[in-house]
């Protein structure tokens, strides 16, 4: 049985991704289109005649000419925290580099310490209200890492928090475990320790827990992730953890090249990474090796924009052929930015992307990197009816205004949302 | 009758304006404040506790703590137009220049023409839902200059829509002549006899149209503008132009520096303009002038941000005592943003303001701008009730967060809109 038929809408599907060099800029547009949704899913597209005479008992949505795109996919945040940043934003505008603050105890830790108080109650009512943001701003499904937590009890409160919100709002969340996002106080001076730490303890453990949660019912897998940077954790420790995490069969993912070029991108690659993420500092000899891979390259220009650094290559990735998807790297220190449209606007502006590749970057290509491939990220029969329908007639808009919401409703599964 | 009491507030609030140098980062916040709102306006200002006492009776908006503002301003908006430039956007992403695109027919040129296919009713409905989103987004007041239209008919018809607009929206709009904004295909290679035209013909019959307006009626003033810069009008036009205006007691403003420093922002100095608006090119010479004067320097963040172009050193303005503020310069073609709470998040990063001065610049000074300081602009008994509640405690999140929208609800002239 149809439950609902969008009809008259100005149709932007996709096909199935990855999409990699020149099929990113790949868009196709239907005019007078409609689409019936079944049991949360798309079951048939075609023109508004032929669906509105096939199903006339279907609840319709009159979508009166304007732009019908598949919600967004956020595919690198890191939403659920508690506490603030904002002291320290006012830091950076008086000069302090983001480097300086967390060199002083600020940054990341300030909200590890928010995070370590906060027990799983007010970490899912502080990430709420972040996560509806996104939703308004037509972001259906979204990646979040864990590592504010970097102890056992915490990494796996916030994974906790993670199924609650899953389970909680019309948004499919996907976790993260990024244990290693930063040296713990505790182990300040042995980030080797730690990695052995989260290698044995809290990889098995999350592991575990995911094995019991509904992700894993779904088919939602958790990945692996590691900020290797200076002041982090170095190339050779990034590596052990993820290869410890590949041997359990976890898909594997690494931070590189925000600041330095170190040498992660490489070991990531030697480990058939799902996806490496930021490039801002990447040379363009492993822009052109990651573009030969079939590891994507996932770049923030939010996190660009706020910080005043150079933006990501991602012009060269996608020229030389490689596989590119945007993310908002929804985070209080780096990124405090809800918004997919302005990142796809940002990247359109300054990493030089035309729209519809800034587009494809954060659906088809996003939803690859999370292993929802099959369920998300553009308009096809078969796939999760998660829908956008702007309020004008030319989608690009999304890409072209900014700081506004061209999203005028959100269709989830199938309901409006 | 006290209509509403909105309690338990952190009340931003801000002193009379305009403010000027180190002044314009003051801020004072209130805990557990209240307004109480009669017939429209700002009654009284104290604790929840007093004020509950003494209201009984009213309607009560409970803050629950978070932050109260005063509505926004947007003294420099080109919002009222018709049709669409979003291929042009692609041209640019492609690598074409601003300049380039208008050399070649393209820009502004584009808007006209299909300004002046429109008639009054399509003006108004293509317009409403831009202004509706500067209204989600904070604003209250907004400015609107005409010059899409550079010929009589169509300029009218553009002031027009502005003044159904008023009447329909809950916005105080405010109207500008922009008739000298380019030179029109008609008057092509004869900028001077174009602004003879706009002097002897366009000027006296807006002064006209202004005297029987609504605006005039309620005291808010028209101001004539011009847009100073090589290809549009030089100097010795622009200063005919607004010494003209001025000879019929029209207040006066200028885009001056946009490109190049022609000196359009001396001569508008000269006639005491209320303010001058873009100064990305101006000299520091000239900006330490301006800082001298009672002229506001209103600068334009956005704009900036889309064109990739330098931006205004708000910064010095500010350091060298004078007086600033923000604008969206909301347009079609160098600035598709209705957000002021996005310009102010660009200001702090790009302009190196403190969040209490963005907050300022785009409230009490934008007011001021606008001959409007005595109505609105800040939290003090007798203006009028045009608040924001935002969705958290910390007002400065709507220049930290940045995408999103952090406004919760809008109070215009006392009702919740």
């Amino acid at each position: 049985m149809t439950a609902l038929v969008i009809e008259r809408a100005r149709l932007v599907t996709g096909t199935g991704g990855p999409l990699r060099g020149a099929a990113l800029g790949a868009l196709r547009v239907i005019e007078d289109a409609a689409v019936a949704v079944a049991a949360g899913r798309i079951r048939e597209i075609g023109s508004t005649r032929e669906l509105a005479a096939r199903h006339p008992a279907a609840e319709r949505l009159d979508a009166a000419g304007r732009a019908l795109l598949p919600g967004l996919v956020d595919c690198h945040t890191h939403v659920v925290y508690a506490g603030s940043r904002i002291g320290e934003f006012e830091r950076r505008l008086a000069g302090e580099s983001y480097q300086q603050i967390a060199a002083s105890g600020g940054g990341i830790l300030v909200t590890v310490a928010a995070t370590r108080a906060a027990g799983l109650d007010r970490l899912v009512d502080e990430s709420t209200p972040r996560l509806r943001q996104m939703l308004r701003l037509g972001t259906t499904a979204v990646e979040i890492k864990s590592g504010y937590g970097l102890d056992l009890e915490t990494e796996l409160r916030m994974l906790a928090a993670i199924e609650r919100l899953d389970a909680a709002l019309p948004l499919d969340l996907v976790p993260t475990l990024l244990a290693a996002h930063v040296v713990p106080p505790e182990y300040a001076g042995r980030a080797g320790d730690y990695v052995d730490h989260v290698i044995d303890k809290l990889l098995p453990a999350a592991r575990q827990w995911h094995a019991r949660s509904r992700f894993a019912a779904r088919g939602v897998p958790l990945a692996c992730d590691v900020f290797c940077e200076r002041g982090t954790f170095d190339v050779a420790q990034s590596r052990r953890l993820l290869a410890a995490a590949r041997a359990l069969g976890l898909p594997v993912r690494a931070h590189v090249d925000q600041f330095e070029a170190l040498g992660g991108l490489d070991a990531a690659l030697d480990l058939a990474a799902v996806s490496v993420d930021h490039l801002e500092a990447s040379t363009p000899e492993s822009l052109q090796r990651l573009a030969r891979s079939s590891t994507v390259g996932v770049v923030m220009p939010a996190a660009s924009f706020h910080l005043g650094q150079r933006y990501a290559n991602a012009r060269a990735l996608v020229d030389a052929g490689g596989l590119l998807a945007l993310c908002t790297d929804c985070n209080p220190g780096s990124a405090p930015c809800p918004s997919l449209p302005l990142a796809m606007a940002i990247a359109c502006r300054y990493q030089k992307l035309r729209p519809a590749e800034a587009l494809n970057a954060a659906t088809v290509n996003a939803a690859h990197v999370l292993g929802l491939g099959a369920e998300v990220g553009s308009v096809e029969v078969g796939k999760q009816a998660d829908l956008l329908l702007l309020d004008c007639r030319d989608w690009r808009e999304l890409a072209y205004s900014f700081g506004g919401n061209p999203v005028a409703a959100v269709v989830k599964n199938g309901r409006l949302v």
